[in-house]
């Protein structure tokens, strides 16, 4: 299989994943007095809303910037990227579970945890995928062999955080919380990596 | 990274949104003794449906032409039009938000206000694309290297509206509502900055 | 905008609403005693949930069967497509209300009333796309010139059935629905509009 | 139509239904004492959940692997993929229904049979479009006129396995629900198929 149709249906499910994650925002009823000291009580929801967002959507460039050096697509990158897909599909679960919960002073821990479980196991799948084209290179573009090298090496970065993240929710369920948006931040903030890989990998007008 | 990816997965993030409006229109359930009344009272719903239907389809077709100019996608590109679609994305909620807020004596400013914001916030960044556009003309295709200048001041009509409007959300909720979709058929319209473009970029049949 | 953009987007909101529809069909919950005898009880729900599908199936393909033939897409075509996605989107809602209501005594003229209407103002949209291709040949792709005149005579069959299923509707509600079923398959069955279009518009291998 | 257009639309509809799964998983509300409990007492769900994904992202390569075949798509083929996708579209309340109902002493028969009954309708299909394709060789791509005598008798393993679960799930509905996930791993493990297939349709670079 050619990998802009592997691409095509992981940029739906991400694309349905992301809108998804705002049936995470509830309407207040009619019956609530203050709406606005409602809508403001429901700061996690937005929180939470926010870090998966930005999650999502850094996931998805991470995606391209992987397949984009991939020509050709076997059955064990195949079924990784559905892992990898399982895994950003069920964010707007784990997201609605961090929101609800995080400020009950029982059970935010667990909550917070699996939020943080789940990015981690996101990542780990990204960090597999580069190590599998590392050991599969005749999969890549001839112009790209030299890349997935330096790409494992960096794309440590998500699991490593991730992993740090996850300890931390067991003690301090929002700071880990917290953190989960810092890591996206980093991500977003141009960074050598991006540079790298562009400059690897010049793009033409489409 | 190429224009085109972006636009595909943009195109199915905003495809989803538009949709997901329709979770805005509840079905009365069967206690109800008069269906048609019963429907005919919830008119605040399918007006904000209407309104929010035709605002994210502008909203799309600017995206396009905006898009459809641009050669190269660079980081802060990638991540301003992600916070776009977090606009976007949004606003299935905020549209129901005001939906059913909109005929209560309370609460209903802030509703309709939420609701302005976001189309404030949307529009908003659109004029920001332009200006990023003409401050990098490096990321434009050749034969429109001129098209940001006179866009980026048409752009303005977006933000400059949609603030005008939540400043008469503060006084007067519904007004304000009704003007959202004064503006959405306003964009409707055929305009001078249409033909502009138009002409600027003759298509040719794909 | 060439139209392929303008196929791309459509093709996502349909592939949405007619995913959405799903939605229309409840899980009974643990307190019934006879989850078959209940189940069974919901046929109005499954009965909805497919003409509905295969409808917006039929809409889809008329869609592409008009797009096809259109090389460039002006402002006009840009917002009547608007307003046949509008009707589309909306119809996992009047489906959902169609089969709530279908077996009550009371109301289901309205609801079977709604859906039928919705089936007829899709219908007369895509009548009115013709026309206005037969208006504006030069929007058309050169070799499909003589299309929109058999084209719009054929298509005005949808809005005639559907405007006689929406009288049916007034006095037989359930009469009405059955037909608006019968009218999909008579539309999913080969018929001389079809072959006529094929001989016109020889495909290639893609 | 091009087999291209076919496959976009029913990307789409995949990539919506695999997505939607999600909604199988509730979020416990904040009276529970104990969330990790509560949680892991839902582990039907979250089987579930893995069960369809999974499935369903096997349609998908399966979907892919024919049409990717074939040259062009006449009327039989857009229905029959048609009552493929409604197939599809239909597993987010079968897989809920089957979740929900699992651990019930009754009824979980009808629950579990109305799911293997789901995916064996969808993988006859599969085997439909097959037999149908090696009686409609003109609709094949030239180079791949072998392939559907051989795909034909290898896609029979798909209902005929799905056939004895839905026996199995007459008398014991949990081995039956917990086989529909040992068929999905089946079929994620490389198997002769896939080899002969890949050999007979050499991947170039996209």
């Amino acid at each position: 299989m050619a990998s802009s149709r592997l691409e095509a249906f992981s940029d739906g499910v991400m694309a349905v994943a992301i809108t998804l994650l705002v049936f995470n925002l509830k309407i207040p009823d009619l019956a609530t007095t203050n709406l606005a000291d409602d809508l403001g009580s429901h700061w996690p929801s937005y929180l939470a809303y926010l870090i998966s967002f930005v999650t999502i959507g850094i996931m998805w460039v991470n995606h391209h910037t992987l397949f984009d050096k991939v020509a050709q697509v076997d059955r064990t990158l195949l079924f990784t990227n559905l892992a990898l897909l399982l895994g950003v599909a069920t964010l707007p679960f784990t997201t609605a579970l961090a929101a609800t919960w995080l400020l009950s002073s029982h059970g935010r821990e667990t909550a917070v945890l699996v939020y943080c479980i789940t990015l981690f196991a996101i990542s780990s799948v990204f960090t597999l995928l580069w190590w599998y084209l590392l050991r599969h290179e005749h999969l890549l573009e001839q112009q790209h062999l030299k890349v997935p090298k330096t790409a494992l090496r960096r794309s440590l970065a998500g699991p490593v955080s991730y992993a740090v993240v996850t300890l931390i929710a067991l003690a301090a369920p929002l700071a880990a919380f917290a953190l989960c948006g810092v890591v996206a931040i980093y991500f977003v903030l141009p960074s050598r990596t991006t540079r790298a890989a562009g400059a690897d990998d010049p793009q033409r007008p489409s």
